[in-house]
């Protein structure tokens, strides 16, 4: 089974951390691909950063599955382009917000997110009631950090992470801290041995239910929301991704 | 007063019919530019046409607010890239969703819409539920036409229109009934005076609650949810759009 | 365009101030009546005066539909009578409770209230899941004051009411404030201009969509809901208010 | 126990009808009181004869405290002035509508409602979202009678409600069905008998938990929502009904 | 009539306080029966003791309306087993949380609960959830005492009890306040006296509100939620349980 | 890695179809450990089958724990006893239906339920409305058929089961459709096959998330709502069943 696991900013050394990751908690028979695209923002912060980084994860995303993905995970917690992927796929397509709020719910009854920057809170809400957890969602907070202070050494992100999610578990009754953001994919396991509460990664969590999806040969339903793009003339710069007649 | 229209797609004809739209309501002292990107898919039907219209709707957003915009309108009924408009500019943005479900809701005390494809249904849904009318809301209907049968002339699309927005009358009770296409902003007035109940195209709605907006003097709250994107490298072929300091 | 603004409560200097509001905002070519019962409540505080200014209200609503007007604003934040105005008038008829949430969600995620006294707080809030906002209104806040202390000078009901919206901004992280009283119309524009924060003023909001609903030729839906009321007779007192045949 | 039961209308043949069901239902101890204002509408059908049933209905409440009744049941589906009563009085204050939805969802799973004129639906089903009970009202009917057609022999109103509420079993699976109109009183053990199903009228659940409630001992809080009326002038005709100091 | 009040669990003490209370609030023809089941917890506090507790309550439930029972009260705020007595039983069932809310919701406009372990406090809200008052309940509030130290003279339980009860109306501006735990029936009262706010046992609203329904002479539907249990066979240890044809 | 699947009736060609199904899905390196409890009822349709049968699902899953499960699967739609056994244990607990819904929000964006008799609809509608997905059930439907039929060849419950699917598909719009049964593990393949559209079982689905959620190490919270049961004493029957200190 081969796993493509998207960064959808262009930042490669985050990357690079979101693969071992992956290959931290991929099954013996996984294969894990992890790439981003090369055009795009550096780090994605807002709807802007949004707006820019859903075209090369397209890309991305069309490659990999021609390249023979049994799965496509998106690895930023805002989830862009969730709903594009599904629409031009086939193969199953997990957010790694979607995840870590899925297995959040499987281990407590409910849970805190701890993000980059305020500005991330409304953008993780709204994910939170889009997915149905708006009730098991008990607070999102943010550690007042941009989101590349998180690929610097020594800068003090993760001790400002760290101090959210103990500010969850004892002023929300966080029975689950979710991560949220892929950059902070190498803290959840020493905070969940630190608090003995679950610390989630998405980024781990979206790449063991993209297994199970897979194993379970589930495609993504052709009907409706997710039908396939009908086949149009795009102009200009973007006329390379028109969607082709048949696809 | 100056209201941008931007027509998120590239086909000229709406841009065209959306202009006329535009001008037929306007107050006396209000310019209208009604404009389109040059860049992106013909029409949007769907997640991944949008994905590929919001670069285009940024550039034409930006360029209008230099030439003095005083409130931008996005006129696709998907309400396409309407957060990331409002972090970039200052002006108000509204989309033509949103003005239509805030103006039926004044009117009536239940709506229905009436769109173009069956894969428009769940996107109009989720919309009435991001901006709090999911239980005003009674059905979304599709007409099941493309966006582009409604630039044909004698193709019987606006005949299909018209039999769901009786449908939504006599059916769900609808108190008002909403065009779900900016392609249909020409039928609402005949289908007004046909029916008795309100039928409210959005392109219009979003034009006058553009110039209340902007008489008002409301700008655009850049704490937290819109604030300014910040400055960043963007890569390859979006670095021309990274946003500047101090932007 | 005619505007008809109906103060509920029968103090004429709050009348005033809300009429020097409506002709601040109007545009050119609208003409602003500004009235106010004169048999009712002084004020309107809970449900109780509610109940005893709406027979005024519908009697002023009436009379200025006789004289031309084009659409009808409620100046009280609690929204009295709407329902019943729209039932009896063709009209729009729009509260100013409604128009500021309305105009509040277009600039800004996240609003909150700032109204008189605690009693006015549910009130509000049942207001905010009416409409729909409730996901949007982080919280409703009272300044503990009278609303007739809003029209004493030296009071100090203005900086008490500063506090409030300043706390709103700072502890509820509100992307918008409103005023959630229309005795404290005069104080959006320094409040805005000193926050840097749209803090909104319904009267101004309500006026504003006012002439955009009647700019648009739309009128409330005589189906269902704000069906004409039924041709009966009234007992005693209210006889004279029995709505006719053909009404 | 003395018990209040106000027929908001002037129709006194309606009163005599509910009247009569509440000596039924009524525990051995419990005297009934039952009367209807001499001002207002014949019949309370929307919003518009609300607004003038209110003033007579808080007299009749006022008079019947003075007389010593230790509990208030307002005697119409659509509840009128049940706020402003619990505002004025200490004693509960019950409506028929509340108590027959409480009475429902103790029986069955989710219950419909059948009710008089297509208008009154709208307005009903606010009430179901008002009282929390909106996911297990499963629809609300209207049988398209007139309230005064109930009060008429041999008119057929009855023949009308009988079909809704068999509707109401087999379309809606409603374990419970309520009648959604004071004058459906005498109607809902036939019925019952009838379907097997538990016909619920609102007249006889609010005298019975106006029993309970009294029998409680529990009073209306005076604090917030349910505080007496500020004292305050009343002009005008109205003036009688200003709230008094130490109210 | 007869009122069955079962406590489920088997601590004979509190048994007896339950009765005290539902004797001093039962109408003169009202006998009351109070038993708890002789297998089972001593206390219930979480899923599992509320798992091995139904059975026992089941028992007594049959045995109950076997010697003639009209309605039957569930006497733990957790409400357990409600909706397995309701389709093995005809009678009314209430339980004591349920009819807690219910009361709580015609006093007031919100109310917070006081309930012992904090490990309650998520089962408590999703009762609140499901029987609708999501948004009427303010806050559960945990006293952080066991169910069993309501039982000890002289452990300090009341007066935790009575500072969380303080603290709700202070900071939740809760205008009931709902004991939540069938152990603190005997607090009410004087919590009432001196908060002037009301204090409210679930005993003794199930009690009144059982009366209630049973003299309106309903039944519970026994269509589809509440259907009587199939007949089938159970196996082993449970076999005596097993639903009789024709039960 | 060893998934326990606890089938909580008692028939035990139900569970050997459901063990089928589960190593058809497991991972390579998965062991399937699939029981049923002895002492229960046969079938689980509705609450009271439900109380009867967590006390001996508890049973299994203790022992199961005991001997090194790494992660237990309930096996009945209802999802019986899920909280109790994620109180009990600190391995990932999975319930069939939760894992059905999960999966089935990836893969469309609304899913329908065929279930067994109309009594499961309600029961399964509050589970939709627990887990968050009750904007995304669009419909849960009953095949009309008792559990037990799915066993016997020939009966033509199989047929009922695809009819209800095809209904959904055709009439729901639905994007996926759930088995709402354990005992229709075996009909999954083909309905899926032959609609296009995902038909999901919840037994493989479970399997797939409870060896993600054993492999990315989560534990059950145990604090608050999953807290380790309090050591007390159970009397009579259910002596054996107490919690120990230190449990």
């Amino acid at each position: 089974m081969k796993i493509l696991v998207v960064n959808p900013n262009t930042t490669a050394s985050m990357t690079d951390k979101i693969r071992e990751t992956a290959l931290a908690v991929a099954a013996p028979g996984t294969e894990i691909v992890a790439v981003n695209p090369s055009d795009g923002p550096v780090s994605i912060e807002g709807h802007y950063d949004e707006a820019y980084c859903v075209p090369g994860l397209l890309c991305e995303a069309k490659k990999g599955v021609a390249a023979g993905a049994d799965a496509l995970v998106i690895a930023c917690f805002d989830d862009p382009g969730l709903e594009a992927c599904r629409e031009v796929l086939e193969i199953p397509v997990i957010g790694i917000c979607e995840a870590a709020m899925a297995a959040a719910s499987m281990v407590g009854h409910g849970f805190s997110v701890v993000t980059t920057l305020p500005r991330a809170v409304p953008i993780i809400e709204a994910l939170a009631f889009k997915y149905g957890f708006e009730r098991q969602c008990r607070k999102v907070r943010s550690a007042e950090i941009p989101v590349l202070a998180l690929e610097e050494e020594g800068g003090g992100a993760a001790a400002k992470v760290r101090e959210e999610v103990l500010a969850a578990i004892e002023q929300d009754h966080a029975e689950a801290v979710l991560l949220g953001c892929a950059g902070m994919t190498d803290l959840a396991d020493a905070l969940t041995k630190e608090t003995g509460v679950p610390v989630i990664d998405g980024v781990a969590a979206a790449v063991k239910f993209a297994e199970a999806m897979a194993g379970l040969g589930l495609k993504t339903c052709k009907r409706r929301a997710y039908e396939t793009p009908r086949a149009k003339k795009y102009t200009g710069a973007f006329a390379f991704a028109a969607p082709e007649a048949g696809a």
